[in-house]
């Protein structure tokens, strides 16, 4: 290519709840264009959401909501038969309560992007994608939804709801043959050496690739690369891809600033 | 007086959760000109406060929200020893809440008002006043606070966050020589009778006087007559106050109506 | 027929939550002789439990430990991508919790029921049955375990678990032609009609059989009848099926008791 | 003295939350004879417990019920005016649903200790520890209830319950001069350091004295010694206090045992 690349690199932050804390937000966020914070379904707080706004600001990150599933004690992460209808309730209100944040803080709220088991439901389920996509919509139409890349689910009910769909894939997770991430169940699905979740992130921003579990280079069209806050090491691995990324001329920046170009 | 009075009147609604139906807000709203809609802390959930924000609209109800403590299960009626810093970030959370459903559904949010144990705490402890006020003005500092009737802590606080204090007054709680509520522990202390709630309604809003629990009649400043939505025929109450009211040449409506005018 | 049939009679209670009221248990006791009492996580709480023990004690009605998955919001009436090993936890959590409740009134606690959708997934999936029914074998492996009558999973995990299956059938709900209930999303899946409950139970007690919602009739053999303590009327349902049953020489009492004999 | 002393090492454990990990509990419980475990109210949830009580069981440490108020994202460390019977029932659920993983497990449930601000409020107020020991009392009164050394509102509401008060110091928090511990919010307040520790956890248990922060040496009577396991470094200050115990021919050993002897 003869032009320069731009990418985003965004990541979930505010994940803690109370007197837990995980991840080392201000570490994470200094290598960050874009951050997801969590809104208090599935981790975050009140005061978490506060004072990590307050840090995105710091790091001159864009903030972007963060919605999950009812369900602290498990993260978000476990499938829950909720209806589309309910899907597009609990993202609204989600989005609402970290705005009032953003409100507070003086930060504009840049994007929306699904947390664990409603992001992956999302991506091969087409009704809950609409929920999702439709829960924004009735919010701010113009704010841009994160979803997988690749998926026709996202595609679809971004398009239908009239979101800017900005499509997103992952350094630190393994690629299945089809394009669709590997189970965290599996070993070794979650990429923690940050030399190599650098060179999968490289691949991605450069080439538009990635490299499969059995040995394939697939095509990856992503506008924005996700590293996950909650990894051990997490801060190091987004450290290590935005190095390799400007060292290869690839400009870091947020997508929200992409786009206006 | 030869000037016809104006006066709110105001009502808890959306304080139903999940499988559980409490009160009858379609027949309560009816009566009103403003409600104060639950944020799912105390009462309400995101499906409720989609619904309710819609029921509001339907009767042509001024919408504000009803922030309360975290306590579903206490319903936000036991006091808890909160930060003054913890209210304000409470009261954003909800607001914001509850505005994404005003959004969705086309409705201008109008108010603020704290609910329970958060209300009657803000109403004699000046810190928490502090951090309910800063909680609402660091979202909207046009939003009004509604407050109870002669508290110099609401007083204080809303003039110090620069809030417009709206002024309440209750249309089925007996009064104390001093001003003050009597407690919902003592037996008869909530007026269930309809005339009676009216005739403590009139008192309120034409003479600006209620009686005390020994026979006294004192002065009350409202701007605002409140009806419990919980109590038992509140929406019988509700319609009776507000025909006595009409009745007598005042006229019910919203307090913001009041104020643009 | 020539002998006397005997059935037991249940429903589940204690579901009110905080200040949120749910059926008339009072009512609804005096014709049950089982009862299952909601433990805190679809339903209940740490108050509506000692009472609704105490009220069962009262009534002379048997009291079942009544577990749920963990979301209040949803009743317990959503499916959660909960593991098997999670689910033999939450229900040793929550029979311990009612447990302690019995404790307290000098009760008895005499079987295990699970709620809504881990007793529906229960019922067809054979790693669900086998989590819950692991969690009572490990509390206490002499305790009943209720169950869908006709269900295999439910058959085959309590017999791994060496637990006795109690089988059960519905008066209040339709059934498909293969055995199943209708699914609450249908119109009519709810029989609400006491003469029509009452019908269904006589059938499943006498006769050992089930109309379907296509006409036929197929075998049910159950050792308890169930009947929605939730569903409007449950109390002159439940009358209704008491007074059918008995008018037919068929004696009501606990399934406990029909196996001490 | 000429005879041996004997004194009880516990910590709280079992304080994580689903994704949330609190505490090294494994090399922590190398130091313990007793354990408080987490309940599920403000720490714990049934996966821990599980975990927990098997931890305990492989370390041989005893095993008692740690509840505390209702208030997971407060950590049950915030006032909540909860009324004596309320209290009593917190107290009854949380045992119950840490008898039942103790049951799964083998495990004896040995004592209940009440968890941060339920455990403050009883030292103090005569109403509240009358619940939480009218709780204990109603599940089984031969269950000990660890308390405040010095406190004679756990006195009195032990003995009225006709339970056996076995009384705590801490090795890691400051004392005032009347015998109450600094209030956390103090700076210093926590002791972190393990020698410093250890040498408080030796002046317990040797002389029955502690020395407060205005440099007074008061008296203090325990039978068991307290370390924090969510302070920093919590394993290396409870090994510091057993080594220094142990090196002064102090025995460090289960308070259970002790009364059996």
């Amino acid at each position: 290519m003869n032009q320069p690349r731009t990418i985003d690199l965004n990541s979930d932050v505010g994940e803690s709840f109370g007197r837990w804390t995980l991840g080392d937000d201000t570490a994470l966020l200094r290598s960050l264009t874009s951050a997801n914070v969590a809104c208090g379904f599935h981790a975050g707080d009140f005061s978490t959401m506060d004072a990590t706004v307050a840090l995105c600001l710091e790091a001159n990150v864009a903030v972007g909501a963060h919605p999950g599933y009812p369900d602290l004690q498990g993260f978000g992460r476990r499938a829950i038969a909720i209806s589309p209808r309910e899907i597009e309730q609990i993202v609204l209100y989600q989005i609402g309560a970290l705005e009032a944040f953003c409100r507070a803080n003086g930060v504009r709220l840049t994007h929306v992007k699904a947390h664990g088991s409603l992001y992956n439901t999302a991506a091969v389920d087409i009704a809950a994608a609409r929920g999702l996509a439709r829960g924004v919509a009735r919010y701010d139409a113009s704010l841009p939804l994160v979803g997988m890349a690749g998926s026709r689910a996202y595609e679809i009910a971004a398009r239908e709801a009239g979101l800017r769909l900005v499509t997103e894939a992952y350094a630190d997770r393994r690629y299945m043959p089809d394009g669709t991430l590997q189970p965290r169940s599996f070993a070794g699905s979650l990429i923690t050496d940050p030399a190599e979740a650098a060179a999968q992130a490289l691949s991605i921003a450069h080439d538009g690739t990635v490299t499969t579990v059995d040995g394939r280079t697939i095509p990856v069209a992503a506008e924005t690369i996700c590293v996950h806050g909650d990894t051990p090491g997490a801060s190091a691995i987004a450290a290590a891809i935005r190095t390799a990324l400007t060292g290869q001329g690839i400009s870091v920046q947020p997508f929200g600033v992409t786009a206006a170009a």
